[in-house]
């Protein structure tokens, strides 16, 4: 379970990016890809540690803002999973199936959770009685499978999403079910902004909304092939979920009512996307908020003053990690630094620090960014403050990468020809005017090879023409080749 | 959500423990069994965070002693489950299968891992090269799945395990996996005990261990109704696993060799013999390390004095909980005292922390232990030191309980007369002397209708005769009435 070392080709990232992407997680060893289960694939330690990070920034997001981490069951008889018709209309073709067990046929069928609205509704009725016990915000963090008949590709298209922070909400009226999606959509850009994922949020279109909605808002980012990579989703189900499941509750006037439901979610694609958008031909570069190892001391030793070096360097070392920064040190006398440098570096590791006899006669230490691979001395006396101060420019360079890259690759057009060929070219997003017709909108999915992301939250009317049907546009459309 | 108003029956533990358990997990939000899958519980906000905890003692004795968490698929192929015969005899009957994605047939079967050496030795193969390699520990925590035919219980015989915390590790001698297995022995007595759960350690009998180990190390306690619940199990799983799965190492010397594994789970029944061994007809009493909440603070106000108590409790909370003590404060003011009271020791809270105008005017503060629910009326100036040290009292008196419970349910004795009485009587485990001779434990498992549980560890020969066959005793066996 060591790292891998392995070369990464030169450009490999921009030419081949799926190439790059199996390569550096498996060589990494943040998720190997290799088990013998199609869509299938393991978190070793690394990779675990990382995960772990990402959904500790979430847990702590949710758990400040009245959410209880709960653990519902995987297994959902047919029965329930069909009681919402248009939910399990979408989900039948995906739904991987429990039949057997030992060598007896099951009575009912057990579907393995897709999502676990249908898993959860029954229990909300045994839980709320009155508006007193409302809202209910809850969430857990599973494994949900589906049957993808599609390509898939490790993180990002499988058929164990292994990482499902799925949240879900009941709430007294429409309202507060509608004001809680725009908390949550609120929530979100935290999570993203604290991994330095830039990205973008629309308005699903009506005929691609999450199955049993009312309303679906969906996050994408664009990864380095110019694919758009939906990395979480936010819906209002309005009562379509309370009502064949019969959750109602007590009002102070007497009367019940079907509560009204909300749900919320991300997957291991955040990771996808955070190693995705950071990383180079180099490996993965981890902002240093998740980062398992945030530094690295290296020394680096000269005859005769060997003892030295690795003293000096294990003193760095403990003050590193007193201060509660993740540092490990590296003092395998085997390995030479070179060698050292070009594995930490592929596993992504923000901040390198040397330690030679030079710096130990100059008072200082050396470090070296990972994402810009700048070297800098800093004083010994003021390691401390220099490292934490480097973390933060680190995360807010990232950050502020991360979105350039996002919006040179988002364009706004008014024509068909043009939004066709940047897609076709895979440039990224492309907002076109729009009229507001879903018919005008599904066919520009046919007409363009893409696919639509959805409208801008809450935008004013954009001036042109609809690009379908040349009528005056009331609104926009997000077009991308996705995932 | 909020805990239910429910009393318990007096001696209701004592007289049927099994509707006792299920009443007391329910009410106080622990585990609610009610979802409508046989054998499949949900774990509420309340239970989540008792698991966690339990899981981060857990979690913190495996990372300190170098294994790494993963996390291996669901999924297991039936070719890769059959690979180790003995292993997929003994499971065969119990495995749940999905057979269809979709409405499709799928090519193979699929297994919902009932435990995961078949997942995890392909990748081992991947991963281990030499001899450097090794040892791998590594560990993760899932759900597995069990097609129990037998009578489900919450907890303790479900057909999804939801927290099978599994360890496995691969070594380059048999010497090193023995090594090994004894340091998990070690490191599982360390758990129980931070968890206040006594505990009788046996090797499990020939006939009777895991299926492809060539030996078992099981933990067992008592539950109230004298059934003996296994808790633990650790196994040296010699090379039967890895010559399947050939698993080999290149050794120093140039030669290969298959590598020497060890698996070692624990799962929810830890936390249900946490619950059982503690409760009593008030409900839950949490052994304070692992309790989601430490302290509650009640304030109780008397006419006139309302606003100094409600100030002062808020003081106390504060206190308490800037010093990392998990404490609430319940003001709610449409609920009485009393039945404040009485929902939290519901919930297992292990010290009520009340603030009357009596209190203040003493500069006291009253604290209530939840095991013995003996008031003390400490300075309010030295809370911190008080409250602190009751909890270690509280934690050590609640272990020296249990485990004079456990020892008081542990019998040695000379005659099958004698055994057969006390396991009839359901009075706990019962140690006899043996020959030694397989067909002698088997044959008694017929005649006592109890279960073998297995021999002492490294035990000196026990003086007597075989109470099978009256042959001299060289061991001695643990019979039980089990789960």
């Amino acid at each position: 379970m060591v790292p891998q070392h392995m070369e990464l080709q030169k450009k490999l990232k921009v030419e081949n990016f799926a190439e790059w992407f199996e390569q550096t997680t498996l060589h990494a060893m943040i998720y190997d890809y290799r088990f013998p289960v199609k869509g299938c694939g393991v978190w070793p330690g690394y990779g675990f540690k990382l995960r772990r990070n990402v959904l500790e920034v979430m847990r702590s997001l949710l758990d400040n803002s009245g959410h209880e981490e709960c653990l519902f069951p995987l297994l959902i008889p047919r029965g329930l999973l069909e009681k919402e018709a248009e939910h399990v209309r979408s989900f039948q073709e995906e739904v991987f199936w429990v039949t057997m067990g030992g060598s007896s046929e099951l009575g009912e069928k057990l579907a393995l959770r897709p999502t676990s609205e249908t898993a959860i509704m029954p229990m909300l009725k045994l839980w709320i009685r009155d508006y007193k016990d409302l809202p209910i915000k809850l969430y857990q963090v599973v494994s949900v499978f589906r049957y993808e008949t599609k390509a898939t590709h490790p993180m990002i298209r499988v058929r164990e999403v292994t990482t499902f922070k799925e949240g879900h909400s009941a709430h007294a009226t429409y309202e507060d079910a509608e004001k809680h999606v725009g908390e949550m959509v609120g929530l979100y850009k935290k999570f993203y902004e604290e991994l330095c994922i830039p990205y973008i949020v629309s308005k699903r279109p009506n005929w691609d909304k999450f199955a049993g909605a009312i309303c679906s808002i969906a996050f994408d980012t664009i990864m380095p092939d110019g694919r758009a990579l939906q990395i979480g989703t936010v819906h209002h189900l309005g009562q379509n979920f309370s009502k064949p499941f019969d959750v109602k509750y007590l009002k102070p006037d007497g009367t019940h009512e079907y509560v009204w439901t909300t749900s919320y979610g991300i997957s291991e694609r955040v990771i996808a996307a955070l190693i995705a958008l950071h990383g180079d031909d180099r490996g993965l570069v981890i902002p240093p908020k998740v980062a398992p190892i945030q530094a690295v001391v290296i020394p680096i030793p000269y005859k005769g003053r060997e003892g030295e070096v690795y003293e000096e360097a294990k003193k760095v070392y403990s003050e590193l990690t007193s201060t509660g920064i993740r540092a490990i040190i590296d003092e395998d006398d085997e390995e030479t630094p070179g060698s050292k440098f070009f594995k930490w570096e592929l596993k992504g590791v923000p901040v390198r620090v040397e330690i030679g006899p030079r710096d130990i006669d100059r008072g200082v230490v050396t470090l070296v960014r990972r994402d810009t691979l700048e070297r800098k001395s800093v004083a010994r006396s003021e390691l401390l403050t220099s490292f934490t101060a480097l973390l933060d420019v680190l995360s807010n360079d990232m950050r502020s990468a991360a979105w350039k890259y996002l919006d040179e690759r988002f364009y706004k057009v008014k024509s068909l020809d043009e939004a066709g060929e940047l897609i076709k070219a895979r440039r990224g997003i492309v907002e076109v005017p729009w009229c507001g017709r879903d018919e005008c909108g599904s066919t520009l999915e046919d007409n363009t090879e893409a696919r639509v992301l959805g409208s801008p939250l809450g935008a004013a009317a954009e001036k042109g023409k609809c690009i379908s049907c040349d009528r005056e546009a009331s609104n926009s459309l997000r077009l991308a080749k996705t995932y």
